[in-house]
This record gives C-alpha cells, structure tokens and sequence, in this order.
C-alpha cells in the first residue's frame, strides 16, 4: 500500500469551500493508502504571530478532521511539532539547497510582490516541506495545483542528495493533483473564501449557520414570480442534495410562489442533515480532550518511529557520528 | 556559576595554532564556568561533503580535547547533531530572523566574493548559531573576534523574539573574546594555518612530529657563526620554555657554534615533553572507543534535558500545542 502524505493548514474554522475543495478527497481516499496527515503548525509560524490563535487552530483542525470522519485507527494524526526530525532534515537539506532556487519559489515571490519583507522561515519553508515528505518515504503527496512546484523542488532536492551520497537514500514523491470536486460559492456569489468573508461554517452554531445560509445574496424578484433557478441558492444546494431534490428546487423557482427565503431554508435543513453525524461527533469529541490528545500521542508516536529510524540512516550517509539512538 | 558554551568545529588535525590560539584558555578556563563544549558537526555541512572525513574529524576533535585535558566529569562535551532540539529552534528563529540580516554576514559576504554560490545553510547558519546558544540559556560564549557579528546577531534574534512574544524566554548572552595567547609561527614564518601547509601538529607520530619541526626554515648561516637569535626556531621555543631555558636557547645561537638542527631538536625535545601526558591518554583513547562513545552520550543526555525544558517553554510561547513531553 502506498504512503501518502498531506499537511493540514491550521488556518482557522472551516468552511465548505474547504470541505469540497481538498477535506472531502482526502476523506473519501482515507482507506487507500497508508495515510499520514499532519497539522502543519511549524509551517503557520511564517505567517501565523498570535499565540493563542495557532494554539485553538491547531486543535481546532484536528477536532474537525477527526469530526469529518479522518479514522485514527487507520491513519496517522499527529503535529509537524511533534516530531523533531523534520527540522533536523531541513537544516541538513538546507545545505544542499542553493539560495537562487528558494528565491525563484512562486509563493516567495507573490509575497515579496505584495511588499512583505520576508523573513528566513518564508524564504526556506519548501525546504521544510520537502523534510516533511522525505522524511517518511512518502509515495504520494496530494496538492493543489499551486503547491506542484514545491513537490518539484522536494524531488530536485531528493535528487541532488541522492546524487551527492551515493545511495539512494530518499525515495522520489509523486504528487496528487487536487481537483476541487465543485466551485463553491460564497455567499455573495464569489468563491468562498476566509478573506472574502463569504462563507458557510458547517461546524458553526445552528444559530450562526443560520445567519450565514441567510445572507446569502439573492435578486429582488417578488414572492409570486418566477426566478432563475440557477442561483447561489441551488449551486450550493447541488452540493448537498439528490437530483431529484435539486430539479424540484429548481422547479419551484421557475414555477413562482416560492421565495428565496423557503430555499434558503431548505439549504440549512440539507446541510444539517448532511452533517448530522460530523456535527454531533464533534460536540462529543470537544468534550473529550484525553481521547485527542491520545490520538496526537498515539501519531506523534508511530510518526516518529519512522522518522527517527530515516534520520539514522541520513546521518551515517552524510558523515554525523549520530550517537543518540 | 554562570554557563558558558563553546562550539568546537571538527575542522582536521589540530596544530600548535589551534591549541595556543584557543583550545589552551578553553582547557584552562574550563573549572571557571559550567562549561559546555559540542561538536559542530552540524555546522560543517555547510562546507564540508566528505562523510568518511566528517565523521572522522568529530571523533578526532573528542579525542584531542579530552587529550588535552578538558573534563568530561566537569563539562558537557557532546554532538550538536545529537541535540535535535538545535534544530527546532533553528526553525523557530528563521520565522523571526530578516533576510536582510543574513545577507548582511560578514562571513556569508566574504564567501559571496570569493564566488561561492550559496546554499540555504550558508546564508542562514547564523541562525542555527543562535539557536545553539539560546537554547541553553547560555551566559558566556567565548569567541574570536571574526564571530562577534554573529553572537551580536544572536542577540538581536533573541530580542526580538522576547519582545514579540512578551515574556523573558531568552537569556542575553554575553561574548568573552578570546585573545591569541601568541602569535605562533608556522614551519615558514607565516601564521601557522591549515591551508598555508605550515603546520606542527602535536598529537603527530613522533617520526612525523620531528619531519615538521626539521621543515622549519632558517637562513644559511654556518654552524660556527654567530646567529640572530629571535628566529622561527626561538618563537616556538618560547611557547614551552622557561625564560631560563629561552636566554639560554638565545646565548648560544649569538655565541655560535650551535646549529639550527641543535635547535630544532631541543624544540622537539620540549614539545614531546609538554604533550607528554597529551599524547599519552590520546593514545589510551584511541585503544578504547567505548569510553568515548559513553563521554558523548552523557553529554548529549546532559544536554538535552536542558535543551527540552526550554523548548517547551519555547513552543508554549509561540502557541504550539506541545504534546510530546
């Protein structure tokens, strides 16, 4: 079975746009490969300063993956922090890694674009990422398009070192390439996203959902008349629901007599529904922080004993006298 | 007792320059503080790429200090590489630490001229520096006056992350500069340096050792003449004689009748004689690695214990949620 590895941006409350976009995939896939999942919580620091945010985040993040069905049991759940040996390997590819091919990373340059003086955890975090996967003689990394040259720089880092030492000590990653299964739009008809402010919260009090599904923007065609069935409304609906429930939706609109306030809330009744489970696992889970905790010690764990057993053998190829195992 | 903490770099055969240079007032300073000594073999990735070579001049530098007299019983002598959490809070500065600042390098600067394409661990080694100090709440740190831009360096990461993060984390440490002892000349009259070829190396086979002190470059003045008698030979003889012993080195060079090879073998003689017991226990250490091995293990449990308490401080702080302790 091959190993595949994916880190968790612990950026915050989830959203469906999150959900449809990647959460679903790695979800549905869980039980095809030997699945590694961490929060990357070494990564957020480049951009994450407030303490007390990375702290709930990352707790957060686990609380929903776990809510959403992630299984503990096949899968190993554990935080990036937790497993030394992803920094030891970064400073030792570090050394491998010529100063020019951080400088020409797209994501560096987008934020040197927009006027960010960068610090030297923003310059050198491919290469952390490229530890994260080499370390565990990762198959398969899952990314969005926006993440492929990364993966590229992690297989011409593999390659150099390989190369360099003679032996082929780490194995080449292939990516995964991430099809968002639906645009999901935000509320206000554009894509939903954290900093459009647009989004629908399927972890948020039914209160709060309530509101969000509410705001959802809509024309000022009247009650009576007829409406175009294809609306923010039914493209989120679509996500949810049968076909036979969205034709009926749609239905209605074109015949008139149905407000956008009634879809509206049809749309929270289905999402409900739709998260019944993972909503109600998650209540569960929050009252229970021995059982996370356990399950990030248990991962941490088993994390790093793979680890651990890799850094052994990176240390002898490049010449540390490695005295601690 | 205030703790002091000194890199020791697994750079090649010790000579005569390295030991009244620096490794002298390390060994006699050592009951001074609560020393602690590592290898930094880390550190030689970012130039050194022969494994057999790293791995065997980390192994020599042991011997050599323990040779010559620094106490394992007193100090903590380990591997940097056999302190992972050097690594972790190498990651952890890089967040904190401009690009600008390492390109600032006097070190990195000079290597940039001499039109070496720089690595990743070239330009951010200042970084992996501070870490090593801040992570033991270090008090002192001797070094040259080439390092004093990278310990102000340390400085001013620690600042910043104190200021940052609100509490008093880091400890600001002090620079002890170490002044050379002596000018000592090389087998040519130059400084006495590794890549100049002019080497005298006191822990040499004897046949070897008197090879180097014959090499030594005098003029041709005949035996019977009167000779100047502050020459090359003289210099070195100074290093290990008594002032009794030096005027009368001297009278006989000005009275005449005494030749460069008389002297030479009376330099020899006194060298032997000073690194008698040196030689003596390099040899006994030599004959029993297990002895070493253990020396760098309990320096390497010694300090991490001190460098996992702080690391939990550390994460705590910048909000990681720390479940590995």
């Amino acid at each position: 079975m091959k190993r595949s590895l994916s880190g968790i941006q612990p950026s915050g409350i989830l959203h469906l746009g999150n959900y449809f976009g990647a959460i679903k995939q790695f979800i549905d896939n869980q039980y095809q490969y030997e699945g590694m999942y961490f929060v990357a919580d070494y990564h957020s620091l480049t951009s994450s300063t407030d303490p007390d945010a990375l702290r709930k985040n990352s707790y957060d993040i686990i609380l929903d993956y776990l809510a959403l069905g992630l299984n503990p049991e096949n899968s190993t759940i554990f935080l990036q922090s937790d497993v030394p040996e992803h920094t030891e390997l970064y400073w030792i590819l570090s050394n491998l890694t010529p100063v020019a091919l951080m400088e020409r990373g797209h994501s560096f340059k987008d934020k040197i674009d927009k006027g960010i003086s960068p610090s030297m955890g923003l310059l050198s975090y491919p290469i952390l990422m490229a530890a994260d996967i080499l370390i565990y003689d990762t198959d398969l990394v899952p990314v969005g398009k926006d993440q492929k040259q990364h993966l590229e720089m992690t297989r011409d880092i593999a390659i150099k070192f390989n190369e360099k030492y003679g032996e082929n000590i780490f194995k080449l990653p292939e990516p995964i390439i991430i099809e968002s299964l639906a645009v999901v739009p935000g509320t206000d008809g554009l894509k939903m996203s954290k900093s459009y402010g647009n989004t629908i919260n399927m972890f948020a009090s039914k209160k709060e959902l309530k509101k969000q599904i509410m705001s959802i923007v809509t024309d000022s065609t009247p009650l009576e008349e007829p409406k175009n069935p294809d609306n923010n409304i039914t493209q989120l609906y679509s996500l949810f629901a049968t076909q036979e429930q969205l034709e009926k939706m749609k239905d209605n609109f074109i015949k008139g007599n149905y407000g956008y306030g009634h879809a509206k809330n049809e749309l929270l009744e289905i999402i409900l529904e739709y998260f019944k489970e993972a909503r109600e696992k998650r209540e569960e889970l929050e009252k229970n922080p021995d059982y996370v905790k356990e399950v990030l010690y248990k991962g941490a764990e088993k994390a790093r004993l793979l680890a651990k057993n890799k850094i052994i053998k990176i240390k002898k190829a490049i010449g540390l006298l490695g005295n601690r195992y």
